[in-house]
């Protein structure tokens, strides 16, 4: 049933003393049989933190939910789950005789079969139970059968599972051209992009204003956003003279192309870096697609406070306004997977954050809380530097491996994107949450207060963040001086 | 006044940053100001973990200590102080008017002076004390003058400071000639031997056993056991058959010469591993001196095991039994030290136990408690293999950094020599207590219960420790399978 597995109770472990350690470096995969209680929970947790969170140490999961709270149960979503255990006694008979799985034993089933567990249907111990062993089946199958399909989205994420990638860095680096094919395809962004455009192109026209309005697309890559521009106007009758302005060479051929091929009378091709660009005019309204998975990480701060010179005093920056987002999250596949080099071996790999493809990877262990917040334009050059401190309450005991990051962002009136978990918008897939590791998973006891705190620093070549705790116990600083992770500002 | 030294307060770091963190990196160490309260150490204790424990930030020390227990101001004593700071509202003027510091502070401070501070005495900040400034500085340096001259054992352990060794390993290694010249000296080791082997041998010829007693010194060095032996057998007025079992060809020619020398004439010289060799006669007696810091960490359990097949039914061995003991510390500039790389480089420096020549570098935050016992003959051959589980209560808020492991040994009869602090041999400078770090500091609030686990395992080839933590929270194994340490039987 588990040919490349090696299923061992607690008991066999420890009997075969630490030595069973040294077979985790073979082959096979260990499977640690753990109740899905809160007890169990802690034992799980104290066998893999004695085992160095061993990457092949994996549990094979007893789903007796009886009085565990649903709190203490999600938090197994998190963990490597490899097999579930249906003993004949987790399973109630429904009042027509069938046998089915209490309501909080479905739930997480029907959660953990997204993360590809094998299912074990235990035999029984008494003949009268053999007698229900195919009902059983049945009834996990279907429970199977019966997930909804995946979405777009969720497809494209589970072709990116568990991947951990560093973020881009745009300003430093050219993007490849299958990059830009792949964010074109967003089927969300773009559209309320489109629609922010358009609501402030009316208010324009509305008020009276002068025609044509001046709009600046900073960044404009292959030219998603000066297509979304260029319907609005169309949407709300209005003039433009559009600048497309774009540093990557090759980009900046694929927006000629397009101008000739689909008519752009109205557009000008600008190729250049926008913080030198010596703009023949001001702008009513520069439009920009620079956020990163956590706001701000792709520099668009000093970015647009450089371009803001050649926006009109009265002029709109769309977006208007963006917030990056935090909660602590329990993660030992992310963490081992950075620690085992993702960042290029040693400190580094855990003082880097990641873009995480897929939110399976992680559990989080609190709400989500505001972070760093930022609004164009900047007329008063405030500083882009920051400081947060944020607490978090943490409900169940917890091995707390780092942080998930989030935006949201404003573009202009009600439009917003956002991956941020209250309100993410639905069906785009541009952003992944971040993934800010901890360097020693932090075990934190429920009714503990989780104290973070998080800089944005800069100087004169990069921008980085630090972070580090203090409650319930002090950690190092991390990323002091950007030296693990800088984001170049050149 | 402190050439060498950057003083601030935590307010200066925290406001200039943790850009101040790239300065420590620069020559000179930076003091942060701290008063000696409880409220004080939390604060340094977070600053130093958000340093990741820099080995150049030390602490100027206010001794303020009105409402805080001997305990709280007892934990200063293992951390980097290097200025105490005494304000005029810390002394007291006592019946004849003159300054004098509060009872607690004056200990606090002598403990210090042994730690090399530099004593600021703060201006005052009114007229009347000014005049008080004399008089508080005469009464520092009297203080000072006052303190005890160091014994013989405090000055060879000076020289030793805050110096990690990696302990001996005698069976693998042939000791060096240096080596064996310095332990010779101890003026209590021999001693005790000689007392434990007289009365011993008084037992026997009281018991009228016939003459000559065979006595065997297994691992005989330059001679010095032989010598106890022999004066020992001289004060019981009883003949001895001598074998002095050596390994260590160098050893074995200074044995030979003072065979000559000193007319040693019912001494043999046996060059060999006991372990091997073919004895012509069974033993009465078997002596040796095998014992490292942690007692059976230089495999004298194995060595006897090994030799105890000449060793009459009815013989004895000395030494009879010992017992490691344990405690946890902190030991911030131990475990600094040993992360830098005093075994190499990487995850083996901190799971390696140093020898650490100087009782100042650590400070208990718990009593000490048995770990592993070995009893001679072992003629059951039970394994030596051990496995402990120890809990330990912690008093006041702590940062465990390791453990101090101690030996304490019965020779025979009530004759006993020990490094433990209960039983300590005053005197005797053979050995030095141990230190296991812990690969990552653990901040342990007061109130709490350590629990640790300690394993001692072999192969064919090797012996090695495992130990680890699983309350107040787990840590992962150190050591697994002596990967970094492991101790050779060949």
């Amino acid at each position: 049933m588990l040919p490349s597995l090696v299923a061992l109770t607690m008991q066999d472990l420890l009997a075969g003393g630490l030595f069973s350690l040294a077979a985790l470096e073979d082959a096979a995969p260990v499977a640690l049989q753990m109740p899905a209680t809160s007890s169990g929970w802690k034992a799980w947790n104290r066998f893999r933190t004695l085992c160095d969170h061993h990457v092949r140490l994996c549990c094979a999961l007893e789903l007796t939910v009886d009085k565990t709270s649903e709190k203490e149960l999600e938090r197994w979503l998190a963990e490597p789950v490899r097999c579930v255990i249906l003993s004949p006694s987790t399973f109630l008979l429904n009042r027509s005789g069938y046998p089915v799985l209490p309501k909080k034993a479905k739930a997480l089933l029907e959660q953990l079969f997204r993360r590809q567990v094998q299912v074990i249907i235990a035999e029984p111990q008494s003949v009268e139970q053999n007698e229900g062993l195919l009902p059983r089946l049945s009834y996990i199958a279907r429970l199977f059968q019966a997930l909804p399909p995946l979405s777009q989205a969720e497809r494209f994420a589970y072709s990116h599972m568990d991947t951990l990638q560093a973020p881009l860095q745009p300003l430093a680096d050219n993007l490849e051209s299958e990059t830009y094919e792949l964010f074109e395809t967003d089927p969300v962004k773009y559209a309320k992009y489109q629609e922010a455009v358009f609501i402030f192109l009316t208010e324009r026209k509305q008020e009276g204003r002068p025609m044509p309005f001046c709009v600046m697309v900073l960044g404009a890559g292959r030219g998603p956003l000066v297509e979304a521009a260029l319907k609005a106007a169309e949407r709300a009758e209005v003039e433009v003279d559009l600048y497309a302005v774009e540093k990557n060479p090759n980009a900046v051929q694929a927006l000629r192309h397009r101008k000739r091929r689909d008519g752009w009378s109205s557009v000008q091709v600008v190729p250049g870096d926008m913080r030198s660009w010596d703009a023949p005019k001001k702008a009513d309204v520069i439009i920009s697609e620079l956020l990163g998975s956590f706001g701000d990480n792709e520099l668009s701060p000093e970015c647009l406070d450089g371009a803001q010179r050649f926006l009109a005093s009265d002029g709109v920056c769309i977006p208007i306004s963006y917030t990056a987002a935090l909660t602590p999250v329990t993660a030992p596949g992310l963490w081992a997977n950075a620690r085992q080099g993702a960042a290029g071996g040693g400190v580094a790999d855990l003082e880097t954050a990641y873009v995480v493809h897929m939110q399976h990877a992680f559990y989080p262990c609190s709400a989500v809380k505001d972070c760093f917040e930022f609004h164009h334009p900047n007329w008063t050059m405030e500083s882009n530097d920051r400081c947060v401190d944020l607490d978090f309450e943490i409900e169940v005991d917890s091995l707390v491996h780092g942080f998930a990051g989030y935006f949201d962002c404003v573009l202009y009136g009600p439009e917003h994107i956002s991956i941020h978990p209250k309100n993410f918008s639905v069906g785009m897939f541009s952003w992944f949450p971040m993934f800010f590791p901890l360097r020693h998973p932090q075990y934190v006891p429920r009714g503990s207060i989780i104290r973070s705190h998080w800089w944005r620093r800069h100087d004169a070549h990069k921008v980085w963040y630090e972070w580090a705790l203090t409650e319930p116990a002090p950690t190092e600083v991390q990323n002091p001086g950007g030296r693990s992770w800088p984001i170049g500002l050149l």
